[in-house]
């Protein structure tokens, strides 16, 4: 089921300013991207971030000269999700895990995973496989905070989550991700688009390290692992949000949507006792 | 049982300071003193507060001139907590209660009320009788939180003990007042000697509002309600500490005992149900 | 001058609340009260607290059966500040002030003056009157924090404001009191009327106590020390906001003005070596 | 001049724990190692981070069988820091900075730029060589804030540094990161062995990148850039310390010492207009 997927920010530019955009789909041996166009204001500048870095497709826009600033995207794409059976992920240690996996399990802007340790302990600690811990901290994020829109901003981190127990899609990843390195998991923040995704925005979930593989969870249940698009990973959404703007420039309006003419989630029946990889 | 209090503290002065001590056990219609003994290193100026202030009995010390400061207080307390049924205590709106209870309703520097309000619903909105919500919340503070001495310091606030789930009495009298608080329950800190505590220190408590009347609880269970010696109460900490110092003074000892001839806590089971008033 | 105050405030009830009000001027020995009405929705229970209490004319409003509520305060209001020269006023030892000026020490909710103490003293240690100190503090303010509608919200508090450098009035006020607090300088929340204020506003200043008497200031300079009319006095917005909910009530519309026929505020030079008391 | 270092480390082990050690000093084209030595405890198990990593040098070490664990690391290093013109160091701007340079200027967990920018940009922001703004971010932080041990602990980040006024070299470090990447200027976190440095500890120091090139500046002057080794490069302590523990494993004793036989560190004097390269 390949995914149609369009995107348009329009943005007021009060000062020569430069914004990062990590809104391109990703190209990875499971994510096969066509018909792909990107189409900025006639003026302002553009430089592409080299294909071969893995993990996003930043593209960096120089604004001078330009004061109404409209960025339209769009894209097909199809994704090729592998599900496994929990029980049969190899449990490795700490000690063997990848090299490059290794900055996911320290504590960042968003995720203050160092301060979560004894809380991550007690509502997890007993659980022994680590897809399995990574599987409730999911499901304990969706039970006790609630999703309600404009309740946070950009300062909010996992630790505000755990106190106000209210959030969007970014924080509750911040506080998967948290909860996870708190557990001595390696887990990072996922920026993407999720088909009929309602209201439709841009997505945010957390995938884990297990095995030296990347599964992904999303604790607001908003979407299904096997209909995202994956934009870009980072460590929180300090590095991996859709635009960072240096300078002083206003987002007026936004609209994403992403579409398939056949759409079947999985439900959460069928993820029982699954983990969804999205590259293999 | 009347109780035997013995209070020792030894300072060190570098420059001219004021102490503000509270540590004389209060006298109320229900606590009585006896045999009482407070001596200061000769040359320090103490200042006694007038005895009709009901929430402490503050000494002012003024140290110019004073390099080793040594404070001694002894005294024989006889109390006569009362015991209620819980049910039978009436449940009063916000609309009725006493007008110098409402600052007991407000947010205080380690009671971030205003931060905790859907985290207290959650756990405790669905139980409807405001003493049956405060005993929940001593009860969940036990359950979750771990005392363990030195984990916190001067500037850890009832949000802290939230994310960090460790602390000590102030830590756990805190998280009390701030939950309450935020389910619209007066309530304050009470500071006092607790009989046989191990190890011997100063307590902290939290008290509660309901019917106009101040119920106690101590969600650390390392003393029975009625084995406690009130010094002070306040809206936390900030207003009622043992010893606010201004100036540059240094504590080098500290000794406190609290003992009694008999002495029967009240167990957990006897406390079924019921609820301890230490002030009529 | 006498003041013509008007308070206008619109709310949506959703359910059955408690809302405690603060916005009746005070009557004290220098603010004198004359045509004073207040009406709210008909069906809304209201009590008054006693005109005794000195800090506040609380009044408890009880919505049940309202959908609508609206509340109308109008009042003329004249007052006789004092003005005094600073190096006039005997500076006394923390030993020496009042009992009940005591609280005005201790760290408060917004007002975290024992994470201050550092930095106060860098800025405002080395002057050597209280009173000059509080004017440093005021000046040090206005010229350091933007005055930036919007740019914070209830939670904000004097630690934020000291690492963001924007606010509004009531922030301007905690940072103030929090700096005093940081130099042994006893300071409260003043919230009030301000003559012809731009936008018109409900306004939030600090007073400091020097000698026992409390002296006003203004940090935002929206407004001068003379043309103000005091509504009540607090730690910090905790205690003395304007209007404190408790339930589930929204703020539709509000509306407030006080203008005079005569109006002189004193300019910046009129209080060079100056310092205002609303009281006597 | 090459130094002679040498670092001794000694824990109690509780239960199988996985220690990331980064304490070797790093290989780079200005950096030349001989004569080095890693001794552990026999039965701990060693795995080498690849050498071709251009940041650090990880060492992972599995505990389990082992109780006491001594960790003994010698080397000898020399360097060869360059020193430019600072108005010789062309400016450019943030369109042009190299792609991998990019996460350097983005939030991290102990700075978080994007809550200092309005305080940044009043202390530095007249300022217009991006190298002359962080000079002077490394000048205030030395001038302003006091350097006093044990005033922090491992949470401590930039954000209360800009409260509290006291810290260590590594809250030194957060600030001038912090500073730097609300100025738009990418900074990054060294950690390394200073010369002859009092009291002898690893160092901490901050390094921005201008042009493409990485400079480095030290907040506290212990030492000076001439006579630092770098042992790694992070966004921050979380992924720069020393040693990461995971597991239960508690520090008994520490020591390191760094020294040379001819020794010269430059002078604030020497520094003036001159910024320092650790690498070409």
């Amino acid at each position: 089921m390949p995914f149609q997927i369009s995107a348009e920010l329009r943005y007021t530019v009060f000062e020569q300013s430069t914004l990062l955009l990590n809104l391109h789909a990703l190209e990875t041996s499971n994510q096969t991207i066509t018909d792909e166009s990107f189409t900025v204001t006639q003026s302002a500048t553009c430089e592409f971030s080299p294909l071969e870095t893995g993990e996003n497709r930043y593209v960096r826009l120089d604004t001078s000269g330009v004061s109404d600033l409209l960025i339209n995207y769009d894209v097909t794409v199809a994704t090729n999700p592998s599900v496994r059976e929990v029980h049969a992920i190899s449990h490795i240690t700490l000690a063997m895990i990848e090299h490059e996996v290794l900055p996911y399990l320290f504590a960042s802007r968003y995720c203050q995973s160092d301060r979560l340790g004894r809380l991550a302990s007690k509502h997890f600690g007993h659980i022994t496989h680590p897809l399995a811990q990574a599987s409730a901290v999911s499901g304990w994020i969706f039970e006790n905070i609630d999703y309600v829109s404009g309740s946070t901003d950009t300062g909010t981190s996992a630790e505000d989550t755990v106190t106000q127990r209210a959030g969007v899609c970014r924080d509750f990843a911040h506080l998967g991700i948290a909860f996870c390195r708190a557990l001595c998991i390696p887990a990072r923040y996922f920026t993407g688009y999720a088909c009929e995704m309602q209201p439709p925005d841009f997505h945010a979930c957390f995938e884990v390290c297990v095995g030296n593989e990347w599964f992904v969870f999303d604790p607001t249940r908003l979407s299904a692992p096997n209909v995202l698009v994956r934009i870009a990973t980072g460590r929180d959404a300090a590095d991996s949000s859709v635009v960072s703007i240096f300078g002083a420039v206003q987002l007026e309006w936004m609209s994403v949507s992403c579409t398939a003419d056949s759409f079947l989630p999985m439900t959460p029946e069928e993820m029982t006792g699954k983990a969804i990889l999205l590259e293999p």
